[in-house]
C-alpha cells in the first residue's frame, strides 16, 4: 500500500496516532488555521449530513420544531443564568469589537444556548395549550478549551443539536428526558451500530443547573467510554430563574418544567475509533455515504468490455430496491485510469465502505461478480450476478448487525465486577473498560479513586442491557456496601477511563 | 380579526411598517438580544430548510460537495487577500478573547470565507484530474452592520450558503458561474415564484477581487430591487494570492480559475415582501410548510360527525399522491377547540396556507368541500370531493403558476426606458421599479444620477427575458449613446432603488 494511503501504525498499540492518521487519510477533518478548530471535508460531512438526518427525522416525529438561535449573548445574558457561567465561562470565546468600534458590553459565542431559548421560551408559551413547546437548532458552538485538542472529539468550535422544552408537568420532562435518551440510543445503536450504556450522571457530574443528567456511553476500543449524547431535565431551576411559565385551566400562573439535550460532531469520532481497524474507517452501511464500490479489473485488450459489464452491474446495484419508494443502494464505480484495482482496494477499504464488488475478465465472461466484505474482509468470488444482487440488502444488513455485534461482545466483556477499592484499582491498572461497582453516592467515594488512577464513575445505569422504561429505577435493590466506604449501597455505578 | 392576528397597516401605504408585522405575527423571526441579530422561529425556518434542499438538491447533483469550514479566521489569515478585508473590514467582528486570556492575534468571526477556502483549495488540489473542485457549505456568517438592521433583509448574523470552485480553465470557471446564477434563477422563480432579471454587476460595484459579479434582482411591490443571490467569477486573482496551483497533464504547473457563490436568508425577506398582501403572508405551495389546512365547522351537536369527515378529507388529501413514491401534499387539520373557525381562517390566511378547505355540516351531507385560495381569494362552495382529490395538485400547481405570473405582469409593467439624465430622474421619481437605459460603463455617469436620486445601477442584464445561454454577450449591440453624457454606450443598465 501506498504510504499516502497507509496507515502506517497499530490501532491497538498507538492509537492516538492511527486515529489522527484515519481522519487525515480518510479526507474526514483537517486542522483548521485557527488552533483547536477543524475543516469537515466532504466526507465527513457525509457522516455528519447522515447522523442528522437520522435524528432529526426522529424528533420532528415527536414534536419537535427546528429553529435558530443567534451565535451572539450578551455578557449580561448569559450571567442571568449563574450556574451555566460557572460552568462555561472560562471556556468562552468573547468579541469585544464590531467593525472599528469597542462594543459597550462584551458579547460571548454560544457556548451553549440556555440563556438565550429560556427566555424565548418564556415569550411563547402563554397557557397550558401551548405546552409541551419543543424546539432544536441545529448550530455550531464554541468552547475555548485550553487542554489538547483533536478533530471530532475535541474542538473549539463543533458542530451540534440542542433540544429544549418545556412542559406543564415534571412527569412530561421525565417522559421527554428519557425520549430523546432513547432517540440518542436509537442513533448510536442502529444507525452507527455502536452498543451503549445509558444512565445517570453522578450528582456532582450533571449539567449545571439541571436536576438530573443523563447519558449515553459507549465504550471505545482503547478501553475508554466516551460521552455520546446527553439529555437533562432541568426541573424548574431555568424556567424560575427565565420567569417560564403558563396560564394552568384554572387560570393560575403555574412555572414550568423544562429539559435540554445534546448530540454533537463528537460522535463521529466515536464512530472512528469504535468500528476502525488497522487498514483504516469501517463503515457501517447505514451511514457509509457509499455502500458498495464496484472496482473494474481490466487489461487494455478486454478494458471497453469489462467496463461495459462494470458499469451495467453498478446501475443494477443502485436500482435493486424493490419499489421506486425504497431507498436504493448507495454505489459507486470507480472508474479511474489512471489507478490500479490494487490502488483502488486499499483507497476504498481505507474509506471504509462496507462492500466492494471486483468485476473482471473471469466474472464478465461467467455473469458472476466477485465481492469482499469490509468488515471481516470475507471474499466471495464467483457469485451469480443476479443471486448477488437479490441478496444485497441482507448482505448491507448482515455487515451492519455483524458489526453491532462484534462491539456488543467486546462491551460485555469488558465489564468486570469490583467489590472492594482495591479491587477496583487493580481491576482498573490491569484491564480495559468497565468497573461495575456498588456505591455510596458520595463524590468523596468516587475521589478516593479518581486520586489514584484517571477513571471515574461515568454512568449509573438504568438497568442492565435494557432500554430504561421509566426512570422511577432508584428504589432497584441494591443488595451490598458501597466498595469504597462500605457504607450502604444506593446503585451501581460504573468506573472507567475516559474522553 | 382580533389585533393579535391582524396587520394593522396596508401594505401599499407603509410596506416598512407591514413587514415588521409580517414576521412577527406570522411567527416567522423576532428580534435577538443582541441588536441586529435574530432568532428564525419554527416557522421561519420550514421556509429556509425548504429553499436550503432546494438548492443543495441542485448543486449536489452537479457536483458540488458540502464541508463545513471554520467560525473563526486569523485576522493575518484575513488580511491575506487585501481585497476582502478593504471589503469587509469595517463589518467584522473580533473576538479578542478565550476564556480569562488576551489572545495573541486577534480572530474575526467569518464575514465570508474566501479566505480559508482558497487555502484549503491549494491544499487539495495536486493534479488536473482533482478538478474541477467544487465545495459548498451551508453556515452562519457575521457582518457588524452599522445601518439599521430588519429581519431576514439585514441582520449582522445570517444564515447562507457559500460555494467556492476551482478550475483548469477560464472556460470552466465562466461556465461554472452561469451554472449556479442558473440554479439561483430555479430557486427564485420556479420554487419562489418570483420573476428575476439576471446580469452583471457594474465593475466598480463587484465583489472586491472579482473579475464579474453577476446577480440576480427581483423586483418588490414597493418598487424598489433587491439582490436574491450572486455569483463570481474570481479570475485568478484569489488562485494567485493563495497559490491554489495544479499540475496540467505536460506536468506543467499553472494557475486555476476560482468562482463563488452565495445565496442567503435575506430570500425569506424577497418572499415575504413580493407575495405578502394586507392579510399577511401569501405562500407559494412549493416552499409552504403547509399547503392546505382543513377547518372543521361544527356546532356541539354534530361535532362529531363533522370531525370524522375532516379527518378523513385530510387523511385523502396527504395520500392524494398517485404512489407512495410521489411527494404527498403537506396538510394539516386545524382541529383546535378553543378557536373559532373565524379564528382560524384569519391565521391560516396571516401564514400564508395557499389552499383553505372548510368542512362544516353542509360539505359532510353533500360529501363535499368548500375551497378558498390564498392567492386570489377565490371560493369555491360544494365541490365534489373525489373531483377536488383528483385535482389537488393541479390546483396548487395553478397557484403556483398565478402568483409567479402576478408578480411577472408587475415586473414588466416597471420596466421603463429613458434616454437622458433628465428623463431617468423625471422617471424615478415618478414611477417605482427599473429604468433601462443605454450606458457608456463609467462610474461617473452613474454618480451624476445617484447624487440627485437614491437609485443606481442594480443590474447590466444579459439578455431581455432570456436566460444567459452564455456570458459572451458583450457584443450585444447597443445602438445609442450614453443616456447621461452622450458618448457610445456599452451596454444597457437597470437604475433603480434598492435594499
Amino acid at each position: 500500500m501506498s504510504q499516502e494511503l497507509g496507515i502506517t501504525v497499530d490501532k491497538q498499540q498507538d492509537p492516538s496516532e492511527w486515529y489522527t492518521q484515519v481522519v487525515k487519510k480518510a479526507g474526514l477533518a483537517k486542522y483548521a488555521d485557527v488552533k483547536g478548530c477543524m475543516i469537515i471535508k466532504p466526507y465527513g460531512m457525509k457522516l455528519w449530513e447522515s447522523i442528522k438526518e437520522n435524528f432529526n427525522t426522529k424528533i420532528e416525529s415527536t414534536g419537535v420544531e427546528n429553529a435558530y438561535f443567534p451565535l451572539f449573548i450578551r455578557e449580561s445574558q448569559l450571567e442571568k443564568e449563574e450556574d451555566i457561567v460557572e460552568g462555561f465561562d472560562p471556556e468562552v470565546a468573547w468579541v469585544t469589537h464590531g467593525g472599528d468600534e469597542e462594543l459597550e458590553e462584551r458579547i460571548a459565542v454560544r457556548p451553549t444556548s440556555e440563556s438565550v431559548i429560556a427566555p424565548y421560551m418564556a415569550d411563547e408559551i402563554r397557557s397550558h395549550r401551548d405546552l409541551p413547546l419543543r424546539v432544536n437548532q441545529w448550530a455550531n458552538v464554541v468552547r475555548w478549551e485550553a487542554t489538547d485538542t483533536r478533530p471530532f472529539l475535541r474542538t473549539r468550535e463543533f458542530l451540534w443539536q440542542e433540544g429544549h422544552t418545556a412542559h406543564a408537568t415534571e412527569e412530561s420532562a421525565d417522559e421527554e428526558t428519557m425520549l430523546r435518551l432513547e432517540q440518542y440510543q436509537e442513533v448510536i445503536e442502529d444507525h452507527l451500530a455502536i452498543p451503549s450504556i445509558l444512565g445517570y450522571k453522578p450528582e456532582h457530574d450533571k449539567f449545571p443547573g439541571a436536576k438530573y443528567t443523563t447519558t449515553i456511553e459507549t465504550l471505545m476500543p482503547d478501553g475508554k467510554s466516551i460521552q455520546s449524547g446527553t439529555s437533562h431535565q432541568l426541573g424548574q431551576h431555568f424556567a424560575e430563574a427565565f420567569e417560564i411559565e403558563f396560564e394552568d385551566e384554572d387560570s393560575e400562573t403555574q412555572t414550568c418544567y423544562t429539559t435540554s439535550w445534546g448530540l454533537s460532531t463528537r460522535t463521529i469520532g466515536a464512530l472512528i475509533m469504535a468500528h476502525g481497524d488497522d487498514d483504516g474507517l469501517r463503515l457501517p452501511p447505514s451511514v457509509a455515504p457509499t455502500q458498495v464500490v464496484v472496482v473494474p479489473i481490466f487489461q487494455e485488450d478486454n478494458q471497453e468490455e469489462v467496463m461495459e459489464y462494470a458499469e451495467n452491474v453498478k446501475h443494477q446495484i443502485a436500482h435493486s430496491a424493490g419499489c421506486a419508494c425504497e431507498e436504493s443502494v448507495r454505489v459507486k464505480l470507480d472508474d479511474r485510469e489512471h489507478r490500479t484495482p490494487g490502488y483502488k482496494f486499499n483507497e476504498w477499504e481505507l474509506k471504509g465502505v462496507p462492500l466492494r464488488v471486483e468485476v473482471g475478465p473471469n466474472e464478465m465472461e461467467d455473469d458472476t461478480v466477485t465481492t469482499v466484505r469490509r468488515d471481516n474482509q470475507e471474499k466471495e468470488m464467483g457469485r451469480d450476478r443476479k443471486e448477488f444482487l437479490r441478496n444485497i440488502k441482507n448482505t448491507l444488513d448482515d455487515i451492519q448487525d455483524s458489526m453491532y455485534n462484534e462491539l456488543k461482545d467486546y462491551q460485555e466483556e469488558n465489564i468486570r465486577e469490583a467489590d472492594s477499592k482495591n479491587e477496583i484499582l487493580a481491576t482498573i491498572g490491569k484491564n480495559r473498560g468497565y468497573v461495575k461497582t456498588r456505591w455510596c453516592g458520595k463524590e468523596s467515594c468516587e475521589e478516593e479513586v479518581k486520586d489514584e488512577v484517571s477513571a471515574e464513575i461515568v454512568v449509573l445505569p438504568f438497568q442492565e442491557d435494557s432500554k430504561p422504561a421509566t426512570i422511577q429505577d432508584s428504589d432497584e435493590e441494591i443488595d451490598g456496601e458501597c466498595a469504597v466506604c462500605g457504607e450502604d449501597a444506593e446503585r451501581w455505578a460504573y468506573f472507567a477511563k475516559n474522553y
